[in-house]
């Protein structure tokens, strides 16, 4: 229950009822501490607040108080004014929800998909937003241009430009709500198109293929052999959702003669490729994998986001637009209301341009890179017999395991409350070709006091 | 543009090619350049950063630079780095997309539905913002829970509890992006139950009836007369919209028997009753209208919003459910990715709970309230002829105007430069019965100095 703290005038809900208006309003403050409404410890407005609120002379309301701490129901304490008391709450209405079960929290976290949370950049995000909340006119509070605020857009176009090699124009960049919210959009506007399916990667998020399923797109897996995802062959689909600059969770960059074939595709068919690009920017042995989209801008949907750069509880994303598309994903995000709340892209406006984010960025590569070394290195001496693979980039490796051994090495994490995923969890349902075992690691998951521990966690499971 | 501030070490993407290393560095950038991939003004990283990011020797990249400096396109300044040039730029790629034509900006904006944007509490909301972000725990940044973060379902429980007479369990709120988003939510879980239609009130927001129709709910309206909206007849619809507290726009609160009624009707028929509290925080001559959601939990869905007593900007709603709704829309949401950032979650959740919340909203309602009086007393002096309605609640008035004379009013408006909307605007196309003229007019959008300038050129254009 949250507690209010010392508060002068607070608002109260309550309507006197029946006769005497000193005996209704007793009786309503009772009944709504009776039927669990005003919880035990919620504090009430002083008297000299509630009665003009109600139109009820003071004495009156402090009678009322009086009353029912006499009765129990209310305490009063100099100095922390009049609360309800903190007894047994007779008929709330309705039943409480049980508490959902809280699935049991693993001891050491190597599930992908997360950064560190703990080296998300506190204070400089607060100077960020303070700097932000300060410049930003009256107008920016409002309901807004629905592809985000300007601020916003004209940043990301100079970062994603700069550091990502994406052809950018602030007017046909679309904020969204973290990749989901944009994948949503992109899906609902090509299934509007006619479209009747995607061609995903056979290794990816379910959760990316039931959106796009959810949009009434079902997925179809393309390809993949030991050059990765083979783009050659989209089985009739009109749209293409990749991960060219490191494969998830497989790790390499899409393969160059691949790149060159599906902007062909895109082009000889006007289909269009869906980029992905969620870490882009952890690349470690040399500079990043530059963005497909540089290749084809009138045929690539660039889609970043913060989620990994910074953290994915900002849910702030973000659609670099061909000029073919703009239009239709704009609107539709006009007709849904403006998902995205307008000081956290007012922040992340002032992050980047004031350099904060390249910092950020360039610091966390350093801690990640210090990281993958380290699992490397731990391999190499203490589970010879497996290979990490797809390193070269990311917050995750992918551990080849002997054949057959990913559910019994998946089941023993498990047992030691280690969270780690099995290659099979990834692998679209569809999938052809060979299988293999693998365990995909996050490690930029932990954070560093607890990363040490995780890496030897994780060790001891291994064969 | 947004220009990168002095910088250490930023990231810059490029890819050498061909011949010989200094070539291809010089090339690239040379290409990035005139292609406009990297705009007039974008700092390049310095030669000692740049260097091992792309793994060659510090005087290959400096002279490359020096090499595009003395072609003209880039400027090396002392003390300001090396930048690109404000040169011209050839072949863009693609071709920069037409800057929208912005709608002419009214000099008085008097359309309804935002809130006085300029009393936004910027030092309070920073602060929150400050002890919110210090007291986060890490896990708090990362993907959470679909219903959104515990300590506002807390503070939200607690506030719309003794605020506003809802019976409110923390289990059972979900947080959602504005009111658009919860609608959305609710209209597609309705949908998927089997409904076919929502009946709504003859008057209201389009936006909300084509995000029903969007997610497969067509709306037909309820009979509307002198006493305001009746909820007797749904024709077939297994739920209901409305705005119990404070019709919009037509201001007066749903007559007590008819609220019995619609309570009555829900139970009868296992119906849902959508309430759109949008500001119920607001009424003036008495205290609040308590939630409908207080009569029947079970069947009374309660939406709230951060839009009017804060800003629209923030994107803030949330919903209290009924148990027999609560799984299915918390799975809905989490199907869809969790689309509200975290920080401003924390932020409003420290906001409620240090009693800051009702501090705002009892310094706002003083403020409307000498708007709306001031409203008041300038068409008595000024429009005889003109009755002001719905005037108890609210940030917006209706202005009952002579027959026929609507459309020409908001004409003249409009050449004055002063937004208003006509009540046709807010009439649902299906709508029965007479069909008066009046002017919807927002008090609560101009900021305190422009108000009276506001009310002036609306009394210009009355008859």
């Amino acid at each position: 229950m949250a507690r209010t703290r010392a508060t002068p005038g607070i608002d109260l809900h309550v309507e006197p009822a029946g006769r005497g208006v000193r005996k209704g309003l007793t009786d309503a403050l009772r009944e709504a501490v009776r039927t669990g409404r005003l919880a035990p410890g919620t504090r009430l407005p002083s008297s000299r607040s509630l009665a003009p609120d109600l139109g009820v002379a003071r004495n009156t309301v402090a009678d009322a108080y009086a009353d029912l701490v006499a009765e129990g129901w209310l305490t009063a304490r100099q100095g922390s004014g009049t609360r309800v008391a903190d007894r047994a709450v007779a008929g709330r209405t309705p039943e409480p929800a049980p508490r959902r079960r809280e699935p049991r929290r693993p001891v050491h976290d190597l599930a992908p998909g997360s950064p560190d949370l703990a080296s998300f950049p506190r204070s400089g995000w607060l100077k960020a937003a303070r700097r932000a909340l300060a410049h930003a006119p009256n107008e920016a509070l409002g309901y807004g241009d629905p592809r985000g605020r300007p601020e916003l857009r004209a940043a990301l176009a100079g970062y994603v430009s700069r550091a990502r090699g994406v052809h950018a124009d602030p007017e046909r960049i679309v904020v969204c709500s973290g990749f989901a919210d944009g994948l949503t959009l992109l899906g609902t506007v090509l299934r509007r198109r006619g479209l009747r399916s995607v061609a995903v990667e056979s290794y990816g998020l379910d959760t990316h293929w039931n959106l796009l399923h959810r949009s009434g797109l079902p997925t179809v897996p393309l390809p993949f052999d030991e050059h990765g995802t083979d783009p050659a062959d989209t089985a009739g689909a009109g749209a293409v959702l990749l991960t060219p600059a490191h494969q998830f969770p497989m790790g390499a960059p899409l393969h160059p003669d691949r790149r060159a074939a599906v902007v062909d595709w895109a082009r000889r068919t006007g289909g269009v490729v869906l980029e992905d690009d969620y870490d882009g920017e952890f690349r470690y042995d040399r500079q990043p994998v530059g963005a497909l989209q540089g290749l084809d801008p009138d045929h690539v949907v660039h889609l970043g986001t913060a989620s990994k750069s910074l953290a994915p509880g900002l849910r702030l994303g973000w659609l670099v637009l061909p000029p073919s598309l703009a239009d239709e994903v704009v609107s539709l995000k006009a007709e849904g209301g403006w998902s995205t709340g307008v000081l956290d892209q007012l922040t992340l406006a002032e992050f980047i341009t004031s350099g904060a984010h390249d910092r950020h960025v360039r610091a966390a590569r350093l801690r990640y890179r210090r990281r993958r070394d380290a699992l490397v290195a731990a391999l190499a001496a203490r589970a010879p017999a497996v290979r990490a693979t797809g390193i070269a980039a990311g917050l995750h490796a992918v551990l080849r395991l002997p054949p057959g051994t990913e559910q019994s090495v998946v089941r023993a994490a498990a047992r030691q409350r280690l969270a780690v995923h099995g290659l099979a969890r990834h692998r679209h349902p569809d999938a052809a070709g060979p299988a293999p075992d693998a365990l995909v690691v996050g490690y930029g998951t932990p954070p560093d006091h607890a990363w040490p521990g995780a890496l030897d966690a994780l060790c001891r499971v291994l064969p």
